[in-house]
């Protein structure tokens, strides 16, 4: 099997690079490996001799063609520029995000038209297709009402995905994730970092900044559940989604107060001590408008399944980056 | 006043202008009238000394930057391959119905950036955006599922009209029409042709083919009130919409059973004679997947109006086409 991954240096892109290196997909070895980023992603260990490290820009003329007269079998699709580069850079945003996208879609359906090609393709979309007003929870058959150019972009692509699986010239299948909590790595400067700092720092005994009231509501997956999303994504029967090719996924609805909550019983009263109030109205505004959580009934009657509680977001993110050693 | 039609040579489009050519737009004259087609149409005889009638594709390089440079206060567009054509010809259909769309979007915000030019785009939009299985009726909150390449490039554009109106490029209003019934001119070949034929046809004594059900259940609306919308949407205070652009306009959800009763009670026992029951399981199959009727709550509170009546739809359609000779 061949997997070509887009996208493959960020922060999930690795992760479900380790998880294929580790158990393949579906029970069957990976043959050769692709993976693309804006600068070569680096190659797992145990796959070493059969990856190949491409660094290009999915936009570029001649980029999407290039990737799929490969042929890859399987398509995981993360490249995108992130929400604030998209909605700072108008231009950029819709290059990367819709054209880019849209080229790779293309490639494909040229591919498929010349020899029948048809590849399954795992897009990663997100939460960010809807915006406020919003019901708590989010019905699976809510409008797309995004409130950034980023998510118009997701949502825009969903729709391609759509109908060009429905044409059959791919199978596709969307995925919207939740926000990525608890988020690896060093603190970033996203308006939504706050949810993961304030349980990654005081895991290891650092502080961090609240900037919102404890009553936040908001919509949050693992990093470990979010790469099985992907697998369960691109190994089951896609024939049962009709022509609704886009599924919330399922995930865990919290307030900021029940996520420290979760933090006190599984580390400490000294690691909650460590959250230090500062309250900021322009992060609490933009905060109100995102997904309070989402019933995600379709996808969890297909088997898509996430954590049930904080306590075990907590425990993955110690077991998958502390080396159990919170 | 300056108004610039994009397809403005269809149906909708010819009556829009003789209703601008009788009425002005809220009171105010037209300084300035612009009608774009792919065959240049016909001026109003009223303003024929004000009138640009332009021969040009939307799609192809040029055009809409063109168009722009002549800052049109108002825009409406109008210009789509039919669902048909776009789902039989998938790239014209994504050149004319998507980058068609987005290459007038892209004008604009190019003109936006070089002098602040910010007009009025009433974007015709359409019922095709959601598709089945559907709900009866169907809420405003409803998701976008098109079955159609052509219910596709409608969806994708309504996101893009309510993201560029959201950055401020231009003032942005999406209508999605219900079917407009009863369609004057001859019986087409349209799948969704009957809903007109059976009463447009008997109203003049002709004989008219029904291929489906009296139990199909669709949504309508006259081509009288589809041009009312167009009207109120380029005048109304657009700034209550907030980031949702885009409506689903009022109409009429009647069976064809409920339609043929009408017809008895407007014009006559022979009328209805004329109907021949020719049953077609496939167009009843797609029937059965088309919109039943909406709630257009919205809509109706921001004060667009249409029939409530089946025998009002044709009456209008005596008035305004047969000069009440029927």
């Amino acid at each position: 099997m061949h997997i070509l991954t887009i996208g493959a240096g960020g922060m999930l892109g690795r992760k479900l690079t380790e998880r294929l290196a580790r158990d393949g997909l579906a029970g069957r070895p990976v043959d050769t490996l692709t993976l693309v980023d804006i600068v070569a992603p680096d190659a797992p260990v145990e796959l070493a001799n059969k990856t190949d490290c491409v660094a290009a820009d999915l936009s570029a003329p001649g980029t999407a063609a290039r990737l799929i007269a490969l042929r890859p079998d399987v398509i995981f699709h993360f490249a995108a520029i992130v929400s604030g580069e998209a909605e700072a850079d108008f231009e950029k945003g819709y290059r990367i995000n819709l054209d880019g996208t849209r080229d790779l879609f293309e490639a494909i359906r040229m591919a498929h038209v010349l020899d029948g090609y048809c590849p399954r393709v795992v897009f990663a979309s997100s939460i960010a297709v809807v915006g406020a007003p919003l019901p708590y929870p989010i019905p699976d058959e809510f409008h797309t009402t995004p409130l950034t150019s980023y998510g118009t972009q997701k949502a825009i692509s969903e729709l391609l995905l759509a109908d060009y699986s429905r044409h059959g010239f791919f199978d596709g299948i969307g995925i919207r994730l939740p926000t990525i909590c608890i988020r690896p790595g060093l603190p970033n400067k996203a308006a939504s970092g706050f949810f993961s700092n304030i349980l990654r720092e005081p895991l290891v005994g650092k502080p961090a900044v609240l900037p919102v009231p404890d009553t936040i509501r908001h919509w949050h997956t693992s990093p470990r559940s979010a790469v099985g999303f992907m697998i369960h994504a691109a190994t089951m029967d896609l024939s049962v989604l009709g022509a609704r090719r886009s599924l919330s996924m399922p995930g865990l609805s919290a307030t900021v107060g029940e996520q420290i909550e979760a933090l006190r019983r599984v580390a400490s009263e000294e690691a909650v001590a460590l959250i230090r109030r500062e309250p900021d109205a322009a992060i609490t505004a933009m905060c109100e408008g995102w997904a309070p959580g989402f019933t995600a009934t379709r996808a969890r009657e297909l088997g898509f399944v996430a954590e049930d509680s904080f306590d075990d977001i907590i425990r993955a993110h110690i077991e998958d980056e502390l080396g159990d050693r919170a």
